[in-house]
C-alpha cells in the first residue's frame, strides 16, 4: 500500500500546493496590516507610536478580513487533511483544494474592495468546500 | 507496522468523527453570526447595509464564543493528531476525543444561554483535555 | 521505507516538542487573561460579573497577544507538517522549529512587557521560519 501523506500522492501534493498557496495570502495579510497602521498612524499598543493609540476603518477592514480567514483557513487545513485519509476520489479532492484556493484568493480581494454582493458569493463557495469535505469525512469515519 | 493515520486504526478514526463534529460546530456559528446580523440589522462593513454600521449585543455574544473556538479547537486538532502519533492507549484516546467534543458543543450551548457556572465548568473540562494530550506529547517526544 | 510521522523520525520528534511547548504557552494565555478580569474585574459578558462588562487596557493587552498567536501558530504548525512531508534536511528541519519555538516565546514576553523594537524583531523572526517552511513546501509540491 502507498503512503498517503507522501510527496508520490497526486492529491496530497495538491493539498499542500494549495494550502501553503491561501497560507501566504494569509501571511500577507499581516505584513498589509502593518503597512496600513504606518500609513494611517494608527496603532494598537503606546508603545508603538508618540501619538495616542487610535483605530483606522482601513486598518479594521484588513483585521477584520484577517479574522475570517481564521475562521474559515485552518478550517480547510484541517479538513483537507482528515479529508485525504479518507482516500477520497484524486480528481475529485483536487478540484476540493483548488476551488478553495480560488475562492479565498477573490474573498480577500472583494473583502478589500468592499464589492458585494461577489464577497458574500465566494465565501459561500468556500463554506460549501470545507461542509462538502465534513459530509464525506463523516461518512468515512462513522 | 501497521499505518497510524490511517481508518482502519479505531483511534484515528474517532479522531476524525469527533473533530469534524467541533469544526462542523463551529461553522454553524458563521451562519448565526450571520443570522442574527441580518435580524439585527448590526452590520460591520458599510456595503452590507444602508443604515450605519453599527453592533448588536446578541452578534457580539455569537462572535466572542467563535473566538473562544477559535482558540480551543484548532489547539485540540493539532495536539489531536500528534497525541495519536504517540500511539497512545486507544480507549483513553478516544475517551479524550469525546469528551472534548462534547465539552465544547455544551460550551457553546452554555455561552449563547449565558449559563454561569457551567460555561466555566465544561470550558475547564476541554482545557484539560487539551493539557493532558499536551502532557503525553511531551513525555513521548523528551 | 521509514515512516516519515513516526516518533522515530527525529524531525517528527522535535516538531511534536516544539509544537506542543507554543500550544502550551497560548494555552497559558486563556489563564492569564482569565487571571487579569478578575484582577482587574474586567468582563466581558454580563453574567459573569454584577457590575457593568467593561474594558481594561493589562486585560486588552492579553487578548492582542492572543490574537497574534492565532495569526501565527495554527499557520506554523500547519506548514511544519507539511513541511515534514517534504523529507527536509533534518538538521535544518529541526533549527527551524526550535527558532520559531524560542522567537514566539520571546515576543510573549515583550509583547507583555511592551519592549520594542524587540517585538517587533523576534515577531519577525517567527514570520521568516514561516515563509521559509512556505517557500519549501512550494518547491517540492509544484
Amino acid at each position: 500500500m502507498a503512503d498517503i501523506f507522501h510527496l508520490d500522492n497526486d492529491v496530497f501534493r495538491s493539498y499542500l500546493a494549495c494550502g501553503t498557496v491561501i497560507i501566504v495570502k494569509m501571511m500577507a495579510l499581516s505584513l498589509f496590516t502593518t503597512y496600513r497602521r504606518f500609513k494611517y498612524k494608527a496603532f494598537s499598543n503606546p508603545e508603538d507610536t508618540k501619538r495616542p493609540v487610535t483605530k483606522h476603518e482601513d486598518v479594521e477592514r484588513v483585521r477584520r478580513l484577517h479574522r475570517n480567514d481564521l475562521e474559515n483557513i485552518p478550517v480547510f487545513l484541517a479538513l483537507g487533511c482528515m479529508y485525504i485519509a479518507t482516500e477520497p476520489v484524486p480528481s475529485t479532492a483536487i478540484w476540493h483544494f483548488r476551488v478553495f484556493a480560488i475562492s479565498r484568493i477573490l474573498h480577500s480581494i472583494s473583502y478589500l474592495a468592499g464589492i458585494q454582493p461577489w464577497r458574500v458569493l465566494v465565501y459561500s463557495v468556500g463554506f460549501l468546500v470545507n461542509a462538502s469535505m465534513a459530509y464525506h469525512i463523516l461518512c468515512a469515519a462513522l
